[in-house]
């Protein structure tokens, strides 16, 4: 008997050569049916695979990352088998499993297909995942494998051959269709219930230009129809939420192609709104302790070959700006460290100085080429709410568990209630990599753990993913479409304060070095306003919304009762504009809705004579009748329940 | 009898022949004791200057800038006189009144001079002063002037008489010293009764490097003892106010060689107090119908081909940014107007949409070179306080206006009272060389009279100063030490909207070109601290200061009673500080009052038990106490006496 021990610590014993899916089975039936992959001994293995040998078992399910990946994968298999079944003469390549759903690509040789030609392709993919078609692994030796790919004159599968070894080769058979393969797959086909082919693209051989083009072919699939309705449902969302669609409508930014592509232009509108974050960061930021500082956008070579930035980024940035005289050289600004580090140089500090908080809405520079550049996610000049902290090493611990109450304030405030921290420590292995004494690099690494674990973040450890000059944390956040984002970063830096020699004097009147710390809550604030208008469809929290209220009169007469309750509204600081054109208050009313007003104030005959006010809520509707008092209540009510005061 | 008018429209009738002197004295006594110079029919002349012709004329005394020339060009001869007494191989080139006293150029040959050697310089100078010889200019031949020098061996003299005309050349007499001279002295040396050699400097001759060295001695002079001091009182207190030393030791700036030089880094309080600057002008806007927008610190080469900077500033500016692949050409941006127009551009107008007035606070990069560079006044990269109103021809008077309270709003508030608009107007006699039609340029040029009228500003009309692409209006600011300073410019720009092709349709629906005004109230962030820390010498206003109050306890005991005390000012937004350093009240109240805190509130037993504050006010010392409530008021009180809210 062999013994399996389960994650919840359950051990049970087997018969050596009983299947994973057998072991579901007597667990439950409901289990053994939902079981799409397995691991088994730190290996994905399939439902099928024999165990042999004590180890600890573990199933996924749709519900896992690795199920949907095993999901996703068989589906490719199947992808092909019904592109060779309708294309006889294609030729495969590779098909895996990506973050949503999957692709193949292929050589259609003299033929080609479109996106009309994918209805056909689902059909048949449907028709053979019903047959549920079991998925066996086989091992062959490479001269079969070779063989096999050589008779069918598929040059691409016999170059994956030729880089493989002997003995580590795989195929995956599924009705008559036969694939080179790893595994990691479904029990059999019928799992499938749903698919849709999304699209076609070019691809080349290798992502290599100078190779033969393929056509890839995108897809997803899913247990229930449900499933992928919803999913599609979800696309069309994001289609209607694409911030460069809603920053267009909402007039928050352009593009000027004489200014430069991936230079933003701020909109009033879009201007007010990042003042507005900006405004909001100041005051958290001011209440702990950090303090602004402003700096140039540009900087002497001189400062970047002390940073290092110009040895790293140099050859692939903005290039040097001479001067016309003198022989100076300047660089466009990548990052604002290096400014920090030359103001915290400014005078001679004390460890009771210590730590000092440099804040800057820093705008800096990078290029991108043309073809990676995306509305304001992928942008070529962008503003950092940036910050360096200089501390003791002693103080690490508590700036670090300060800046996390930050971040989460920032995303508390914002909606982003859905994230992981992501802690990423140094290889052990290679210690030699690092720059920073070993006793630093323990207690960074602690202190960062620490907070994490004291702040009860749901937060993951990726060993050796540090930077080579400080461990670091990162925050991935999911949106509402349940997409993945990586906002905030907090990073322990060792490098920077050793190349600009930094020091305090410390309690023994010796001179030390500080340790800094990179944070960015935001990120960048034109990716953060990109992010914030997907996750929101552009209806910001109310604190945020560049207008919060829109009034709109049924007639010129009203006019002037419009302009006193106007007033009012401004004196309680709330954000309100005047539709007051000669248009049917139907019409006033349907282009406030589309243009995401909050609230709408409807003023007639009834409102003046009453002294009273009717509201109508954005995608709610009629609220009814209220004085003027109560719905400064209601607006300052919903704003105080999302965002509160930042207690440092 | 010639008739000769006076300023006032008053004519008198004299014999021909009659000198200017002798018209004076037959107006008064006390006229003809301080008249200096004269102006006759448009031409400069001295007192003892015989008139042969009816004629408007004007007298000049120590009040007028023409006084103080005449003045200063007649001390400038008295000088060489005194030089060539002591150093009588001295060659004599130039010597001319400048803004702030003369100058003259002499070449010592063999000798050298320096500041030690001055003061015998002026016993001299005052020697000859007392004995009151009168200046008499008498006319010369080009070869009786040539053959004067030629006898002198003075190559210098020599050259600038063979640039004249024969028939144009004179001299000027005084004792036995004799000047080429063109004229406009005071009647005799006894005027001058004090005099300060400031300074030796070199200097080449002709300002040109390749010629020979030369050395400048710097000089001033007065009409009375009490004035001299004044001025080096004055000079004094203007080496205590350089801003770079205040912005030293108030930590509001510093520069790094590193980052480069002309490049500000703004310390904390810096920029706090910069970003208080732009608050109440963002607020004072926000009222006045401004838009805040953000543009990038670069612009593709094209954009600035469109504008013209590019032709006109390429060469001796920032050469441009290349970038690694695709060939696109960067510069870093000089002025914000191109993209603003950009911004403009982004959507079709109708003329109600207009006007349109977009703000920024843009930071523009403009190479300088390294000698001229000083501090915040003269450097390479500055925030201009820019505004860009697109507009129709009609509603330019009106926004004119609009803008002109806007700057009067901004100088109150920090305390500049005395100031002179000068208006730019095009040269009548070449239209040729003006963009815009005339039409336009008549309506703007009456419009920005107008405006200046109405707005009763003291202005003075500078013909054919106006630049090509529209008129002007500088305000010239005199500071507290009584230096002028060129502060807050208003320009209407026809050229632009015609270059990027902007328009807007009418209400006849057409499409029409709208009307630019550029206006900027500081001018940049950078220059007008720097002006407002040597007008204020560093004792801001109280609602712009960095810290309004400084909290000192006795001792440690009082800190809760402190802390209550700060807690409380916070809740009515005045900005403190705590001082509870355990040195004694009387270091703490000396460094308070050397860091120019406006308020110390002193706290001690008699204070918590009482539940009082004792407050000292910089600069005058102890208030006494009384209760929070009582010194709360006291600050607000002050703040709203120098600044008021904006109303547009």
């Amino acid at each position: 008997m062999i013994e399996i021990q389960f994650p919840d610590g359950n051990v049970r014993n087997y018969p050596p050569g009983t299947t994973a899916l057998a072991v579901a089975q007597d667990i439950s039936e409901g289990l053994a049916r939902n079981v799409l992959s397995a691991r088994f001994n730190d290996q994905t293995i399939e439902a099928a695979t024999a165990l042999h040998e004590n180890g600890t078992l573990q199933f996924f399910t749709w519900n896992d990352t690795e199920g949907k990946t095993a999901f996703w994968h068989s589906s490719a298999h199947v992808l092909a088998q019904a592109i060779l079944a309708l294309y006889p003469n294609a030729k495969l390549t590779i098909g895996p499993a990506i973050e949503n759903g999957f692709y193949y690509d292929v050589d259609f040789g003299e033929e080609s297909i479109s996106e009309k030609d994918l209805t056909a392709i689902e059909q048949k993919f449907l028709e053979f995942a019903r047959q549920k078609f079991e998925f066996q692994m086989r091992t062959a030796s490479k001269a079969e494998a070779l063989a096999y790919y050589q008779e069918k004159n598929n040059p691409f599968k016999v170059e994956l051959i030729e880089n493989l070894e002997d003995g580590t080769i795989s195929f995956c058979d599924h009705a008559d269709f036969t694939d080179l393969c790893r595994g990691g797959h479904i029990p059999h086909t019928g799992f499938i219930k749903a698919v849709k082919l999304l699209n076609v693209a070019g691809a080349y051989w290798r992502g290599d230009e100078t190779k033969p083009q393929l056509t890839r072919v995108y897809g997803i699939s899913f247990p229930k129809q449900k499933e992928l309705k919803e999913y599609l449902n979800l696309l069309e969302e994001a289609k209607k939420r694409d911030h460069r669609k809603l920053g267009k409508s909402l007039e928050l930014f352009t593009f000027s192609q004489k200014v430069g592509q991936g230079l933003p232009l701020w909109l009033p509108k879009g201007t007010a709104l990042r003042e507005r974050l900006e405004n909001f960061l100041k005051k958290a930021q001011k209440k702990a302790g950090y303090e602004q500082v402003i700096s140039p956008h540009i900087g002497n070579k001189e400062l970047y070959m002390t940073s290092g930035h110009y040895e790293k980024y140099g050859a692939d940035s903005f290039q040097p700006i001479e001067t016309p005289a003198e022989g100076e050289t300047f660089l466009l600004k990548p990052m604002n460290c290096p400014h920090h580090c030359e103001i915290y140089k400014n005078r001679p500090w004390s460890y009771k100085d210590l730590p000092k908080r440099y804040a800057e809405f820093g705008t800096v520079y990078r290029y991108e080429q043309s073809g990676e550049l995306h509305g304001l996610t992928r942008v070529r000049g962008f503003t950092q709410d940036d910050a360096h902290i200089f501390c003791t090493p002693d103080q690490l611990d508590q700036e670090f568990k300060k800046v996390i109450d930050l971040v989460l304030y920032v995303f508390k405030s914002l909606g982003f209630e859905d994230f992981v921290a992501q802690v990423s420590l140094r290889d052990p292995e290679n210690p030699e990599k690092y720059i920073g004494s070993n006793d630093n690099w323990d207690k960074a690494e602690q202190a960062i753990v620490n907070a994490a674990q004291e702040k009860g973040l749901n937060y993951v450890i990726e060993t050796g993913e540090a930077a080579f000059y400080g461990p670091k944390l990162d925050f991935m956040v999911r949106d509402a479409l349940n997409r993945k984002w990586q906002l905030g970063t907090i990073q322990v830096d060792y490098n920077l304060p050793e190349r600009f020699d930094l020091t305090y004097k410390g309690a023994d009147n010796e001179m030390h070095r500080p340790v800094m710390i990179h944070r960015a809550p935001f990120g960048s604030m034109e990716r953060f306003v990109a992010i914030l208008l997907e996750h929101t469809g552009g209806n910001f929290p109310l604190w945020l919304t560049p207008e919060q209220v829109i009034v709109l009169c049924v007639s010129e007469k009203h006019k002037k009762y419009a302009e006193k309750v106007l007033n009012e509204l401004e004196n309680n600081e709330i954000r309100a504009l005047l539709d007051d054109r000669n248009e049917t208050i139907g019409k006033k009313i349907r282009e406030a809705e589309m243009s995401k007003f909050p609230y709408m104030i409807i003023l007639g005959e009834k409102e003046a004579t009453e002294d009273v006010v009717s509201i109508r809520k954005h995608q709610q509707g009629d609220l009814g009748s209220m004085e003027l008092g109560a719905f400064v209540s209601l607006i300052q009510n919903e704003i105080a329940s999302t965002i509160s005061t930042f207690e440092a």
